[in-house]
């Protein structure tokens, strides 16, 4: 690194000034201070870590930036709270100058300015690859955190906009030929995903039961859901809205959609959270099947055929 | 990993269990969701990176674990705060295996029930080397989070405990010959250091103006807490208290320490701060010099004699 730490943090709090009158003690002391709203506090951490989650040439330090912000961000969206607050702990290696860091925050700046929260403090090491680390706290009315756990046999199940798309995306990208308008939007879709905060919290008020975001894959994004609610699921998978440049394999397993899975007591409840979604937000809301009695997953497909369903995606460990 | 992301963070959450009645959802789920107390809330996040921080090979697992906690404890403790509950976003390397992995919860688990602070959730990602990044949020009374820019010309500079035996634990440790008792508190103190959060709150109690934790080394620290309030410091350098293991060196310059380096308005009010941390901890609280006008720190001998005060200390991109 061409600094010192001290420099590095110094330079980072210009990028991060203009914080709210909540925030009491910015970026800088050994530990933000806030004032908390009236509500639950929603807490989540996720990682990027090089090598892993990305390759440093394949991005740009804003894009990440963003990224970081966005997949925290969605944890608190699926809980149906609000974002307040982000941290981040930033491991570095000699590989990237300050410029590069200065960017990253830039982008994580940008992403939390979208998502009304502002990144109050964080913490600088050395490493052998670049990780960042972002810690998200929001904000739900007390008792109405939505969990993965509360899915109940007859409840419908629902998906908020497209899946596969930011999967085909790093595929498209990949793959390097000459990009249509579609094939963009992919790559826009997996290099700055967006996080459902407003749309959660419409499908919330319309009697949800259960959610989650897409991070891992529909499949097994599901499949933790009824594990957590003791249930079984038939998804119709005609039903599952696949976006346009997304394979099959894709719409099923592959993440980073960052989409939201729910379930809601009936059909009704459904249209009236479609109709407030489209309107607010423009994003179609697919009803995808049905919660059942047992356990795992069955496709079903148009002609009612039932196979059991096998559960792909992305695992960490896997 | 010999198991899947799934089935880790089902074992974890075995020895995560008992969360108290305010912890309305715990680990599992998107994000945990918890009730706040009526105080403001303290934010902050630490990193423990492979190689820059820990050599596995030298360490426990449940050692890192605990000391994962106490380094984010402490930053909370220096803002007069009291720790409440944690986040653990880990990065394993395929070195370490399932059996590690518990016991480095089940150190995290340990120093948290110490700091009565619960650990609600997590992440777990996979890379080239163990990067442990702990987020710590606490509570203080409104208005009461104690800065490092608000020391005063005239205002006494105090250090609880001692400063430099976590750096001579290490040393000691690396030599590797026969050890006395005060060896052996040495390294234990390395290896399992402890926040002064019940410390840090009876010297808040007394008018404290700035407080930092020494975990960069004394004169870093000091440094930064000087820069922060735009003065100088005088520090009578035999004043200092050295453990008894520690090299003078190791005393100015050792880091993670984890003492409370603070500025009282006057010698009466680090007096009753002493009386009352003897009594309640038996943790002694030196007088090691004042804050004055200017910038940069100025070592003062028995004789009088002034002389400038190099910065020395942990900075992880010098």
């Amino acid at each position: 690194m061409d600094v010192t730490e001290d420099e590095l943090i110094h330079a980072i709090r210009r990028v991060l000034s203009g914080a709210g009158p909540d925030v009491i003690v910015p970026v800088g002391d050994d530990a933000a201070v806030v004032r908390p709203g009236s509500g639950d506090l929603v807490l989540t951490t996720d990682a990027l870590v090089e090598g892993s989650h990305f390759v440093r040439a394949n991005t740009t330090a804003r894009d990440l930036g963003a990224k970081a912000i966005a997949v925290n961000v969605s944890d608190v969206a699926a809980m149906a709270g609000s974002p307040r607050y982000a941290l981040c702990a930033l491991t570095l290696s000699g590989e990237v100058d300050a410029a590069w860091v200065m960017e990253l925050f830039g982008g994580m700046r940008e992403a939390c300015d979208g998502y009304a929260c502002t990144l109050v403090g964080g913490n600088l090491a050395r490493g052998p690859e670049v990780t960042i680390v972002v810690t998200v706290t929001g904000e739900v009315a007390p008792g109405r955190a939505v969990t993965r756990g509360g899915a109940r046999v007859g409840d419908r199940i629902v998906v908020t906009g497209e899946l596969g798309t930011a999967a085909a995306g790093h595929r498209i990208k990949r793959a390097g030929r000459r990009w249509d308008q579609a094939d963009l939007d992919a790559i826009r879709r997996a290099d700055r995903p967006q996080a459902r905060v407003g749309e959660a919290q419409i499908v919330a008020r319309h009697g949800v039961t259960a959610m989650i975001d897409v991070s891992d894959g529909l499949s097994l994004d599901l499949s933790r859901l009824c594990g957590a609610s003791g249930v079984g699921a038939k998804v119709r998978i005609h039903a599952l809205p696949g976006g346009p440049r997304a394979l099959p394999e894709e719409v099923l397993g592959g993440g980073e959609d960052y989409e939201l899975l729910a379930t809601m007591p009936s059909t009704d409840a459904v249209e009236a959270a479609r109709g407030e979604l489209e309107e607010a937000f423009g994003v179609p809301l697919a009803d995808v099947g049905a919660i059942v009695d047992g356990e795992g997953l069955t496709a079903v497909d148009p002609h009612g055929r039932e196979r059991p369903l096998p559960v792909t995606g992305w695992d960490h460990f896997g």
